[in-house]
């Protein structure tokens, strides 16, 4: 362990460096192969960030990659910046690197949390990058004593969310929503 | 409809001088009873306001008066100062208000809003008090462009908010809750 961990270390001080809001993606029980594909420098390598400082354009590129209606622009901003929490998930290969997820939560910064917008590129879908980003948005709203994290999710997501944890309905509680006619 | 107009115009800008967050409530189609209450001194009138300075001390009182379980205050002043929106409902009788009713919202200024904590004293419940309250939160947040409004209802409540317009699980989407173990 002690070689793989040190090396582990070596890689997360070397993203840090970055940005102060970056952690890297370790594959549950895979840490020894991810650390071994961090030092193949043409391999690529997981991240995330909680830096709201996005490029825009970048974002709405991936929500087009799963089929999302685009919002205008000044109002996804606004609404990145009021968010609670933001999280980004990017792949790094080199020196370059791609944003593959998001996902961000409002809160009342004491009681309760509600994630929205959560997405993953396709490319990137079906191999843990989804439960990963989401186990990291938990974990951080956790550490900010969030006891109450909510969300909305749409029928062919419910059994992910489910497997995280996550229960629909408890006690009856029925999500609701009002739309302007 | 002048005389009236002009008492009610009156009786709301005496009102406002109190706060500059404040509206009075006019019961539907019952404008002109409304005014005529207004203007006998010893009766009571209903306004709302937004003002986050709340003593929370009353608040706690009115959440008890429904049988909720009592939060740490530090934490509930916190929850206030972050929401985006913060609606109480008052009795004035005389020189005497009383807190019968609360509200809140988180949001991301632009796109969604989530609707917490909905009490209305039982002694002002069964009035028509519980939907003015929800229509002036929807009122304030449909002026501020947001245009999806959730919430989480109980079971007991879930025809009360229908009846707003409220929709449960629109296209299948499910209200989801993650808790700490």
């Amino acid at each position: 362990m002690g070689f793989w961990k040190s090396l582990f270390n070596t890689t997360e001080t070397a993203t840090v460096s970055r940005s102060v809001n970056v952690e890297p993606y370790v594959p549950e029980g895979n840490r020894a192969a991810f650390a071994g594909a961090v030092a193949e420098p043409t391999a690529s390598r997981i991240f995330f960030s909680t830096d709201r400082d996005l490029d825009l354009y970048e974002l709405e590129e991936l929500c087009d990659s799963v089929g999302w209606s685009r919002r205008p622009l000044r109002k996804v901003k606004k609404a990145i910046q009021n968010s609670f929490l933001v999280v980004s998930m990017w792949e790094q290969r080199g020196a370059s690197r791609r944003l593959i997820g998001f996902s961000r939560a409002t809160s009342d910064h004491a009681f309760n949390a509600t994630i929205w917008d959560v997405v993953v590129h396709p490319e990137f879908q079906s191999k843990g990058m989804g439960k990963a980003l989401m186990k990291f948005i938990i974990k951080k709203l956790r550490s900010e004593d969030i006891s109450n994290i909510t969300l909305f999710a749409d029928p062919h997501v419910v059994d992910f969310y489910r497997n995280l944890g996550f229960m629909s309905d408890p006690e009856g509680i029925k999500g609701m929503f009002w739309y302007p006619d």
